[in-house]
Parts: C-alpha cells; sequence; structure tokens
C-alpha cells in the first residue's frame, strides 16, 4: 500500500530555524549522508532452547530441478529490511530519529535447514472470520512444503483452534487443494474461541505436528504467542508461524494484509448500489456499513476510490449527529443541494454514541472489550427520526446496504492471490530454517520475520493527520466533527 | 509489488568465509548497527535557471477547510525516502553495499509554493498505447490542481504530443471529468510519435502552459527530458512532469506502474478461457498472448494467479522449440500426461527466433529498435507444422487468444484507481514546489520525486534468478531452457 | 420463460377413458385438427370516445431512410397474438378447452398512425421501488420516439406520480440519455404514492401532455387505469399506456417483466456467498432473503441456477417451523449430514407466522394490505433460538444476507437491455397508433398489447404444481409442508 | 427470445381490398373466430417399429417423494405446442395461414415408460466446438436420469463422435457432476468429425447403451439422424435424442438455444472494449468479429444492447467496400462526423467479397461447403489500405478484437443454465417415454418434442425485413448496402 504521507517524526529541535528551502536544496546536493545506528529485531529460533539442535541438511532447493540457487538467492541471517524508509536528512549530513530505524530479519529460504523432510508433520488451521484468500494460503502452504521441501505429512485442523483437540485432522495434499485459489471462504472451516492452550499442545504433541502455521487476526495471533511460549517451555521440536488474516487490514507493522484489496473492490460496488439507490429517490440517503472494527482502511480506500461518498465514517474519528457541524446538519445542506447523499460507516465507528442497554454495557466479548453494536442499523433509525422531526411532510428514503457477508465470500483477487502466495512459502522457509514464534508479512514491499508477539500487539490505524484522509474529506467535503465539536462548546 | 527475493548485492569480499549461521545469529543480537553513507538524488528545481525567481506564497493547503496542516503535515527539502530497503548487516556491525544506499526526494505537498493559482496554468496530455487508469490520472490531475490549488485554468491536450501544435486544447474542470475514473481508454485520445520539439516548445510558450504533465510510456519520458532540457534552456518558468504510463509495468525505479493490477486480473481471464478450451479438446493447447515488449511481468503474475499455466514465455529468458529440452519435446509430453496444455507468451518473447523477412530485418521503430514480430501467431502455426508432421493421424487443437486489448480497454480497479490518486498528487505538489524535469512514482511504498532522465532510462526487468520466477518453473515444470540448450550443445 | 409444466387444463369429461397412449398416438397422425373459437381481447382506442378523430397520417417510417416496410411489415387490426399455444388435441380432432383461447392485439408499427409529430408532446414517468433496466426503458421511449416518429416534445416527469403536479418536467433527447442503459436506477428518481388523479390529470392537460407512459408496479398500473379512465372521461385526446416494472415478476399474462433475468443473475451471487459463509463454519446456515412479495419467481429461478440451496422457501406455499416435517427437524437433519445448510426466503413468505405486534396487525400499506414485516430478521433469531435450545454446547452460526438493495440498482443486463428496447417501441408504436389503456409485453414470446384494467388485476404466481417447483425440491430434498403438517394433526 | 416482427404471412388473396382499419376495429369486437386447421408433427416411437415393446410400468415419478402428480401433472399424448402463435384474424371470422398451423408434442413426463431403471444404461456426447452450459446440460442429464428415474449406469462419451468407438466411456454419477454448472467448456471433451456410422452404432449395441443423448450442432443433428435410423433399421431398442448447442443461434423451429445469451453479454464486452480502443485513438476503427457462420443473431443482439456501434454487418446481408453506398464512404463520413467508429462483422459475413485462392477455392470442409475465410483480419487490412492510399498524412488506427474463443469458454448465466436443466428434462422424459429421433426445445416459450429430421434441416437465420433487424439500421445509420448497390449499378 503506497504512502502519501507526512513524515513520521521531525526531530529538527524546537525553536531550531529550518533553513530556507532554498538553501538547503543548495545543501542536499547529491553528496554522501551518513545513516543513523539500527536496531535488529531479533527472532526466536528453535536452538534457543533445545540446545543440542542440529540443523538436517542443506536447503532441497539445491537440488530441486526448477530452482538454480545462484549467488544470493538464499537469504541469510545478516539480511533485513528496514522498517523506516522516509526519513528526514539533516542539514549536517546525519539522519535523524534512530528511534525509528528497527531492522526485521529478511524473509526467504535458507541454505541449511533444521526439519528433515521426512520427519516434518505440518498442522494449519483457520480461525475466526472469513476473508478473501484463505484457501489460498492454505493451498499454497501444502503445494509449498510438497514441492519445495518434499513434506508428505500435511493435516488441516477443522473448525479453528477447537480442532486441535476435538477433530480428527485432515490430511491434504496438492492435488486435493488443487483448486482451492478459486474458492471463497476456507475448506477447513473456521470458528471463534475454543482456545484451550493445554489442550491444544496436548494434541499437537499426541498428533507429532512439529510446524504449526496459524492463520487468523489479532485474537488469534495473541493465542498464537501462548502456544509458542507454551511449546518453547515444554521444550518441545515444534515452529510455530502466525499469518496475520485480516480483512480490516488493521494489523500493525506489515504493509498490509491478505484479502484487503479484495474486499475494498467489492466493497466499491456496494457504495455504488447505495448511490444509485440514493440518487434514484426524492432525498434519497444511501448508507452501507462497511467492515473495520478499529480502523476504517476499507471506509477509506473505498471511498476514495468510489468517489461517490459524500461522508465517511471510521472508528478513528469521533462524530456527532445534531447540532452546528453535525452529521444531520451535514446532510441536509447536502440533500438541498444534491437531492441525495451517499454515507459510508465502518462498524467500528460511532461506538460511543449508540445508546447501550444495561446489558450492553456489562456485555464483553471473549477479549473484555464492549460488544459493538450496529451503528448501521442505529443510524438508518436516528436518520429516520430526524427526517421525520424536521421535515414530516416531505419525501425521505435511507436505502441501507451492508454488503460484510457479500465481501469476505468471495475468493481473492490476483493481486491478493499472489501475496498469499508468498506470504505461505515465507513462513515454510521461515520454519524450515528453525525460525519459531514469528509472523510473515511485506514491509516495505519486502517479506520478513516478525516476532508474534509484536504483530499481536501493533495496530494499523488510519492516520487521520496523513493526506488519504485529508483527502477523503476534501472529495466528500464532510465536516471535521473534533473542531466543530469544540467551536460548539 | 512486494518482493521476495534474493539480496540484490552480497559485499563479503570473495574468499571470505561467511560466519556459520548460527554463530551469527547470536552475533546479531539486538543491538545497533550503524548504517553506510546515502547520496541523495538531486531533483530540478526552476529556481536552478531562474535565478530571480520567487516563491509566490505560502501553501493554499494552510486555508483548504479540509485540511489541517499539522506539523510534518508538509514535507520538505530534506525528507527522502531510501531506494535499498533489504540490506545484509555486516557482523563487523555495519552495513555493506554503500553504492546502493540511494535516497530520493519525498513526493507531497511543500510549505512554500512557486505558482499562484491565478497565474497557473496547466497542460495535461496523455501519449501511447491505452492502459487501465489513465483516465483516472487525467480526472484527478484536474480534481487536484482545482481543489487544492485553486488552479481554473487546466487544459487537455488531444492525440498526444502532435496536440500541442495541431489541435486546440480543451479546457477541462471537475464537473467534466467527475466520471472518467469510471471509463477505460483516456478522453483525451492519444497517438504514437508526432514528437516535433521546436513546435511543442513554441506552442506550450504560446498557450502560456507554465505546468505540463505528461503521461506515457518510456518512449514518451525520453520526449519529456527533451522537453523539460528545451524549456530549461530557453528560461521559461514551466515545470514538467512525467507520469508513467505502462501496462507491462516496465519502468524502472519505482514499485509497479497504475493500472498493471487491473491488466493482471484480466489477462487471468483470457489464461482461464484458454484453458477451458484447452481441457475440452483431445490434446488441446491454449495459447494466450499477454503484453510485455521488453519485460514479463504480466505473464509472470498472472500465471502465478492462475496456477493453470503448463509454459510461460517471458522476453527475459531464451527458449527454443525442436530438441532435447526444447518446447515441443515438453508439450508432447504435457500432452501425453494430461492431455492437454496452456502456454503463455509475452508479446516480446522469442523474437530472435522468429524468421524474418528482408524487410523485417530493415525495419525499424521510431526509437531504432527492430519491430516486434507476432510471436503468438507464429507459435500457433509452428505448434501446427510440428502436430502434423510428428502425429499426423491424431487430434490435435490449438486456440490462440490475444486478449490484448480487451485487457487495456477495461477501467482500473480500486487499487489502481486509488494508486492514480496519489501519483495525480504528487505530480501537482512537485510541480507547484517548482520542482521540474521529475517523475513521480512509489519507491519501497512511499511516493517520491525521481529526475525524469533516470526514469527514462530505467528497466524493470523480471529478475529470472529470484523467487517468483523460481516459482513460476515450479508450477509449471516447465523446461530451464538455458540450461538445456547448454547440455545440448 | 420457458415452461416445462403440465397442461393448464384438460377437458376430456369426467369418466371417459383415456385412449392408450399408443392408440392415441398412432391416431394422432399428421393430420389436421380443426380448433375451437377464439376470443378477442379488444384494446380501447382514441375513436372510441373522441367521434370525429382523423388519421394523422401514414407512419413516417414509410420515408425512414433505415426502414424499408415491405410487405407484412406493418401490422394491423387482424393481427393478433394467441394466449394459449399448449394445448390438448381431443381424439375427435379437435382442440379442446375453449375458455383459454384468447388472442391478443399484436403489438408493432400501424400504417396510418393518429398523432402528428409537431403535435406530439409525450410525458415518461417512473413510480415504485427500482428494477434494472428502468433507465434503458426511458432511454429506448426517448430515442424511439425521436427518431422513430419525429417527435420533439418529450418529458420526463420527476419522482413519480406526485411529479405531475408539483415538479417541473424535464426536457429529455437522445443526447442527454444516450447511456443511460449503463446505469442502474432512474434517472428520473421514483417514489411510492403521491397518486392524486385529479391533480394528475389536470397537469397532463396544463402541460399539454397528448401522450403518457407509465413504468411501474401493479400499483402503479391501478393507478393508469384511473388516469385512462379520467382521461376517456374528460374526453382527452391523450395516450395513456403502462410498462409493467416489477422485478419480481408477479405481473400476470407476460410472459415475463424487464430485470427479472438480471436480478436472478444477481441473486445467485448472494446465494453463493451465503452458501460460502455457511460452508466454513462449524454448522452454519446462510440465510438469504430475496425479493417476492406475492411470488417466489426470484427464489425459484435462483435456487435452480445456483443448486447450493437446501431450502427455499417461497408465498405462494406455507411452511412451519416445529415439529414433524418442519424446517427445524429438516435443518437439524441437513447439519448432521452435510455440516452445514443454505435457505433462501422470498420475502412475502411465512407473513402468517410472524407474530405482530397489535400496531402491525392494525397498520396497512397504500393499498389496503398488511405490511410485510422482515422474514428473515425473524428467521434469523427463530433460528439461533432453536439452536441455543436444543444444542446449547454446540457450536452454531447463522449468516443473514439481504441484498435487495445491491440485486435492485445494478444496470439491466443484455437480454434485459433488448427486452426493454422491444417493449419500449411497442409501447410507441402502439400509442402512435391511436390506441389508449393498454399495457405492452410479450405474450408466448411475441409483443402484443393488453388492456391495463386486465394486467393491473393479473398475478404470475409459481405454480407450486408444475415441474419447476417440483424440481426445486427434488434439488432440494426440502420438505412438503403442506403435506407434513396434514399428517403431524 | 421475444419477437416484435411482422407477421409472417399474409394470407388475404390478392386484389381483395384490406376493410379500412377503424372499419375492422370495430368488426373484431370480443366475439369468436374459428381457427383454421392444424397439423400436428408425429414423432417416431420405439413401438414404431418394435412390435411387441411394453411399457416397462408407471412412472417412478409417482412414488418420488418430491414430485406429486397431480391431475394434468403427467404430459399425455395428446398434448401440443403450437407453432404459430402470431396470426391474422379475417374479417369473415376464421384465421388464416393453415400452412403455419403446425402443432408439436409436448415435453414432458409420461404416465407410462419403456425403461425400467435397472435396465437402462445411458451415454451423453458433446461434438464440435465449446459453447456455455454444455456441462450444465451433461450435469443435469446425470442428475436427472438418476434423482427422477433412478438410472445408474449413466456414461459419458469422450471426445465426441469418434469417443463411441474409440474411447473408454466415463461413468458419471451426481456427485461426480456436481459443480459441472459452474465450469466452461465441457468436462467430456468435443471434437468435430470421427463420424463412422457403423463403428458408432456397433459400439452402442456393444457397450449395452440403450439411450443416446448426443449434444451438438447442425452437422451434429445430421449425424444423430442417421444413427437413429441405423438404430431403427437394426430394430434396436435403443433410444436417440438430440440437443442442440450452437451458440450462433442458429438451430431453427426452437425459440433458441443454451448458452446463447451468455455469449451476447461477453460480446457486448468485447464490442465495449473496441468503443474504447476507437474513441481514444486519432480516427479509431475498433473492430470485432463476432461468432455466426450462417447467421448474425450473435452481431445483431449485441449491437442493440451495447448501442455502441456504426456498422453491423451479417451474414444475412451482403455488403461492398467501395464507391457510392459502400462501407468505406460510410466510415469516411462517421470519421469525420465522430473521430471514430466501431464495426461489428459476424464470421460468416462478407465471404464473397474476399479474394479466395485457387487452393480456398477447392478447400471444403466435412459438409462440403467452401472453408470460411477470416472475414475480420481481411476488413482489417482492407481498411488500413484504404486510409493509407486516401488519407496517407493522416493519423488512423484499426483495433481488430476476436473475441471467440473468450465468449465460448465462460459458464453459463443464469438463464441459460436454467434452460439447460428443462432442457436435459425434456430430453429424457422424452427417451423414458419411448420416443425416439426427437429433439426437445421450446417453441413460443413451451417445451416440445421435434422430429431429428426436421430440426437438422431448419434455419434460423435472421430476418432482415423484421424491427429488430430495421432497429439496429435506425441505431447505426449504416447504409442499406442493397439498395445502394442496385442504385450504383
Amino acid at each position: 500500500m503506497a504512502n502519501l504521507s507526512q513524515p513520521e517524526a521531525t526531530n529538527l529541535a524546537a525553536g531550531q530555524n529550518p533553513p530556507p528551502e532554498q538553501q538547503l536544496h543548495d545543501h542536499l546536493d547529491d553528496h554522501a549522508f551518513s545513516f543513523s545506528p539500527i536496531t535488529l529485531k531479533k527472532l526466536p529460533h528453535l536452538s534457543d532452547y533445545l540446545q543440542d539442535l542440529q540443523p538436517a541438511g542443506p536447503n532441497p532447493l539445491d537440488h530441486n530441478p526448477f530452482f538454480h540457487p545462484s549467488d544470493g538467492f538464499y537469504v541469510n541471517t545478516s539480511d533485513v529490511v528496514l522498517r523506516q524508509v522516509a526519513c528526514r536528512l539533516s542539514p549536517s549530513g546525519t539522519i535523524a530519529s534512530p528511534s525509528h530505524h528497527l531492522a526485521y530479519i529478511r524473509a526467504g529460504p535458507r541454505k541449511q535447514i533444521f526439519f528433515d523432510h521426512c520427519a516434518t508433520r505440518a498442522a494449519i488451521v483457520t480461525c475466526g472470520g472469513l476473508c478473501p484468500g484463505m484457501n489460498t494460503v492454505i493451498r499454497e502452504l501444502v503445494v509449498g512444503l510438497w514441492d519445495l521441501y518434499g513434506v508428505r505429512q500435511i493435516y488441516g485442523i477443522k473448525a479453528g483452534y477447537r480442532g486441535f483437540y476435538s477433530i480428527r485432522p485432515i490430511e491434504l495434499n496438492p492435488k486435493m487443494v488443487h483448486n482451492w485459489h478459486r474458492r471463497g471462504g476456507t475448506v477447513l472451516e473456521t470458528s471463534r474461541g475454543g482456545f484451550d492452550l493445554t489442550k491444544i499442545v496436548d494434541a499437537i504433541e499426541n498428533h507429532g505436528f512439529n510446524q504449526v502455521y496459524i492463520i487468523g487476526g489479532d485474537g488469534t495471533m495473541r493465542g498464537a504467542v501462548k502456544i509458542f511460549e507454551e511449546v518453547r517451555r515444554r521444550k518441545l521440536k515444534v515452529g510455530v508461524t502466525g499469518i496475520p488474516k485480516t480483512v480490516d487490514n488493521d494489523v500493525g507493522i506489515i504493509d498490509r494484509s491478505f484479502g484487503f484489496q479484495t474486499a475494498v473492490e467489492m466493497a466499491e460496488q456496494a457504495i455504488h448500489a447505495a448511490h444509485v439507490e440514493a440518487e434514484s429517490a426524492v432525498n434519497g440517503i444511501g448508507l452501507v456499513k462497511l467492515m473495520g472494527r478499529s480502523t476504517g482502511h476499507i471506509a477509506l480506500h473505498a471511498t476514495l476510490s468510489s468517489r461517490d461518498v459524500d461522508c465517511c465514517l471510521i472508528p478513528e474519528t469521533e462524530f456527532y449527529l445534531e447540532g452546528k457541524g453535525g452529521l444531520l446538519e451535514f446532510l441536509e445542506q447536502r440533500l438541498k443541494e444534491r437531492g441525495h447523499a451517499v454515507v459510508v460507516v465502518a462498524e467500528g465507528a460511532g461506538q460511543d454514541l449508540i445508546p447501550r442497554t444495561t446489558a450492553q454495557k456489562e456485555e464483553r466479548d471473549e477479549s473484555g472489550n464492549m460488544v459493538f453494536l450496529d451503528v448501521g442499523a442505529w443510524l438508518k433509525t436516528e436518520l429516520k427520526k430526524w427526517w421525520d422531526r424536521e421535515h414530516p411532510h416531505e419525501l425521505f428514503t435511507v436505502k441501507y446496504i451492508d454488503p460484510t457477508y457479500m465481501i469476505r465470500a468471495v475468493p481473492a483477487n490476483a493481486t491478493d492471490n499472489l501475496y498469499c502466495t508468498l506470504v505461505a512459502h515465507s513462513a515454510i522457509h521461515g520454519l524450515m530454517a528453525g525460525y519459531t514464534g514469528f509472523v510473515t508479512g511485506p514491509i516495505n514491499g519486502n517479506h520478513a520475520y516478525i516476532p508474534l508477539a509484536d504483530v499481536a500487539q501493533a495496530k494499523n490505524e488510519v492516520n487521520i493527520k496523513d493526506h488519504k484522509w485529508e483527502w477523503v474529506r476534501s472529495i466528500t467535503n464532510q465536516p471535521d466533527f473534533v473542531k466543530s465539536k469544540q467551536n460548539s462548546v
């Protein structure tokens, strides 16, 4: 995902006058700058706790007729990917902001591997909601293990975490998964919850799995951290890796997660339908709820792509209905000018505005957070009440579209499919090399290994101060609720 | 485009033993490394040759109700994007390969601008073949100039370079271009050739244009360099910028160009049709020619996405038909095993294999290169001849699909549309800031300004030694023509 | 729409032994049968109440360079379309069931017309909900009036019936509507209600309209009948025609209405998504509500096309939840066997099962019918309650998809677009010929004129005794609720 | 396919004055007319030549839990479908044109069947080119035989007619074919030719097949007639039925064939791409070749749907290039007016215009007809030559698109899928009832059985005198080549 955003940090000391542009410009002539220190993010490795672990031998790709490992084909431990790629040169000839100069271990095949193909026994599990590309990831793990490393014992765990201890694993092979990349959903089935650490790790031991591939969202990744830690505690030779699956694109550190671009394409279709419905009515409002519990990436991207949206509401910004600068005033104006309006709302937006029953106030999800209420249905009702109150004799229509399941269930498009291949292969190469407790994903376009614990925490929020969000506001002309709110107080 | 590839450089001196993996691994604990020097790619600026040029004032975004320039909103001259993001740490605690540590000026709005909105007169031109997203770029240039900087004099040059001096420019405004992002092709029309430097720069002067946005491929970019140089020679206050348009994705330095991902989606459909035709016949071969004169990116990506391809031929690798390890032997085998086969060939592949008439040997395109012959039609004929010769009494079918125009003519998908927005805005910000002779595009996911002359030269070839290409071969099991050829000699 | 159904009538007298098949077969040798009498459905004509009405002259198509009226080009009053095309020959050599032998006036251009192109002033209005193809019909009316008959005064009435008396009509021409067939919805906007007979006919008089094209559903058609009658009462030279618009395909007599086939295509996509969601969950149920208040045609056709549906519920059949032979028992069984199930429910199904509040019992829509409750939401809740009660500790998921607005808002597909052209031209030819108070539509594949009053009454219900419905049950294996109900009593 | 066309026959005796419209109108008041005699098209039946054939018993649908044969459920021998549904009433109160009053045996299940489910052994074969829906027909034959009649011996013949005697048949069952309706092409594979009557009927005997389902075009149907006749000559109890497969829709008597509507949807996309290419160039011509050897239905329908075509050339009309009223003059004019043009040409158009080599003149296809030359490629060359000659210094572009294989290879859309189900079931019911040597298809929207021999001969040409074709000309404004030609002579 390309960024056109402001620098994330400015390290010029306060009070210091920046040099006039032109001056600096001359100054920064094609000469060399020195770079500030870089911190490497270390990765857990099986050998950390298995003292006498020996490599299983050279990488079988050496003898694979379709690969010709040339100089530089294998990635080695000192190959890294820089996280901070946009930075500020200081006039003194150094680069500022050392705190951001993190480097991650680069993903890719290693010269030496720690698993013999005969002894490798891999388990793949999918958890949480659907996301385009899940089946492609599974397919590519199976085909990759089989073709790249000669692994023949590959198992699918059904129905999420609980499947480890409650359902017999399914044996998988390339023939079986051949067409899965054309299917939406997950053939392995998925579920939420069912995380019982002891039972899961017992099952891993009992089944003799020594590679575990866990595909899921942030909750799932937190579970994966625990599995990795328990495996380490028990000193098992079991590699554990996580593949972030979040259609919301809310996982931090990595550039984006699979299925996101497919979801944006589909979301645009729903917005288009809402626009047609709104346009074809008198005082018509098309209201679309899009996925995004803690982040509004899908709403933001679909709004930018469609350019038919009048207001885009995301969890990262507050909004309010009544009064000056509020949503209702804005819609009143927009209906007067154009006769119709389209509102896109991410499912996590406005949660603080929706009245909660006592029960709803108490209710917590598995992670202890307040449950989400349906902002779309609430908004639809509020809009109707408002119009009936203010314009009782005028026509008004709200058409509410919730395309969630129609978005989630499609197969991944070509871009996401390719992403799935790369991420699956990276994961395989990493486990084969003895790494564990990691996640694989692209950082600035280069696949890297990231400690699981880091990813399980990191959030990828929409930066409402960057250009993409400003541009949304520029396209929609929607009010800046925060500012107006302050004014109206 | 994410890369899962081998490091581009290894700087360990020959003969030096790399440390054993495990050793290095311990060594590279979370401590700090120092970075080797960085070279900044300087950008031309109007003030380089207009000595008394003064800024026109602060950026109007300061007062735009939809933007809230906060600290760090404006990009300044010392903000850069690093080109080399994957690198190798050396055990001594430094980062190797200094030659690659280039930095490019970051794209984005500047605090000070050099064009007053009343005095700005912008021209937009599209040249060369069609590519999904051209209309979106035009639309976003018009809307961006209008909304971000208050420019009201925006003109479209019709029919490519020749339009500057032969057709009256069309005035453009946001209302007019509102829905262009949903249309394929270019409403401004396009053509090849027609580059007459003096006439073009005369026309720019006569029409009073002071910002010129040129959308086109590598030939067009080389023309843009000349226009920029002539403008500079005449000391005109005219900013010139190029926006690389290449459905083949063959432009170097930048991550990818607009329309590429849309093209891959469509190419996959053509491959799918070829697969159905091949499968439904006895000894059926589906042959698809895809765009890609000097590079095989579309063929490569569509092959990876589809996974139905038996052989993928691209310009970056040679192939041959007859003999051991040749294409015919491979297809013979594949038909025997599966009863059908799908061959994807990029239009630039195999050019040296196709017999040329004397006339064709002489013929040169505008750039002085030998003209391209139709590798698809040739291959179709060769396959038929081969089969008739070898298996005169057996059924055989080649279905040849050339989906080029059906791919080029579609509107951009959501991902490419967003790209177009970002690239158009970057271009506007850059010219407004007084930069000229530059191209804008993403480098490692961050938009940057790159000297036009550099981009006009740089090629983005498929790296046939990286994992993506090896994976293609692993999927297709196609022969490694180079190696076999050597063996067979 | 092709029918593979049982004969609609059998007139063999009771008690009479049908001849053995073989015997009859010989009997029915290629000889001639005589046909029983046919009744012609007469059409209102302006001359019925305008005694001195004279034809305006010959049809201008005579001199249209693109038409070459040959013998038989013009339809004449005695050209008819038979309604009953499938019938039963009796052994005595006659055809039975005279009551069904209706004939309708055939649609098409007439030799003589009653409107001069200069004096013609046409109004077009769209009422009710959206349906794919509305814009195509408007477009084709405008282009047809303009190109075929040289009419230059063509107006769009905005926002449905109320637009006649409350909004200024918009002038339409071919250039303006050129691309409307690619847009969903209705550019003229639509609304429900607003029918004020006097105001509407006054407005028709005041604006000088003498041709009124009314596009809408059954309620709209009933309004059109009243307008026609009032126009006739006032003895105005105003032709009134209705074009049935019903995405549900619930209008009788005609074969099908425009937009229906497009809707079925889209409905199938929603079912596919529901199937993916259901398959990917443990005990997953995908529930899709499809349009169809009084008829289940969309549900039926989409079920047959998709073949992924486990149960299809339509208004024409009753169903029940609890007990032997009920829906819950069936789903219990299906989940046990397959692990998932897909249920399609037409919006008008099960209305008698949903508990109504006192207010809901009182509430009536404009036509005096009880309001529809949301059967999808109700069913979703009931399914959850049932599972929690019966299987409190087992996983269960219901994913409910309501794709209504995403289906209605798409542009018509090619088949529906062609239908729209033919129906618009038929309507124009009919009014030009002086007919009024009619509807145009295909009967057994041939366009005919049908008295408005007949169409306003006729229903097109799914025949639950015909093969299509039986085949649905055969595909789904769903219970026959009626029969089981009787058994369980 | 709905028809808005002139009556196919007018039987008013020459010299007789038709009554004035108004007079007739009064005359034709709602009273009864008598119908002229009807001729029934007899169908071959196994009992015709198997004298002692006895019914196998009652239809198993009697006991199928999903069917409730009510009165009228079973079709009986005397149920017919009328072919002539649009006719002309004569003032004398009778209906004219007896020659057209044909009746066909209605399709559907019979009370008595002649095949026991245990003894039934069915063979399915696909021949000729691809067409959307082939796999659906196969699927529905398999599922229908299995579910409706309990047949368990169902075989697929691979690779067309030659598969009967050269390839081992594949056993088919519902599980295997479950998802075939989602796949383009034919899983059974197809080929042209290979018709060896003796070998085929020997193979039918040797394999013990007693029901043969033959899916193919007109050549295939002629082969099917011969098979039926040979089977009859040998007095075998083998039912033979044909299912017309022609994406061109060139089969007569039936309303339309499967896959046609899907093909029109896809053809429209190709036209759209051609339009974009033409619009985006200077003097750009988009040229699309569409399927249609003897008929132009796809070209006609796609032209009407798209409305972006400037000229539509079909086999049913002649055209010429040079001179007054020719294609080149027309395009010259159109380029001058609009700057671009789109030409659609059916593959069978203009065959007499293309110069043939001596070899090509001799060459005959299997049916003894002259081979088809590529009218698209020829036209492209002619257009270029013309422009170079007439406007040597002006830009000009022809973009030629041949989407044939991309159209043929897609899966059927919902409308076509439903058609496939109905036609497959009709075929099964017919063979089960002992009929043979027939084809099944819709006549005026009702499925009927038609003698194979009749269908093998009947052509469905575009009626260039009916309204649809006139409307094409009205949309395109293309010249009437015939007339102008006469003038220019």
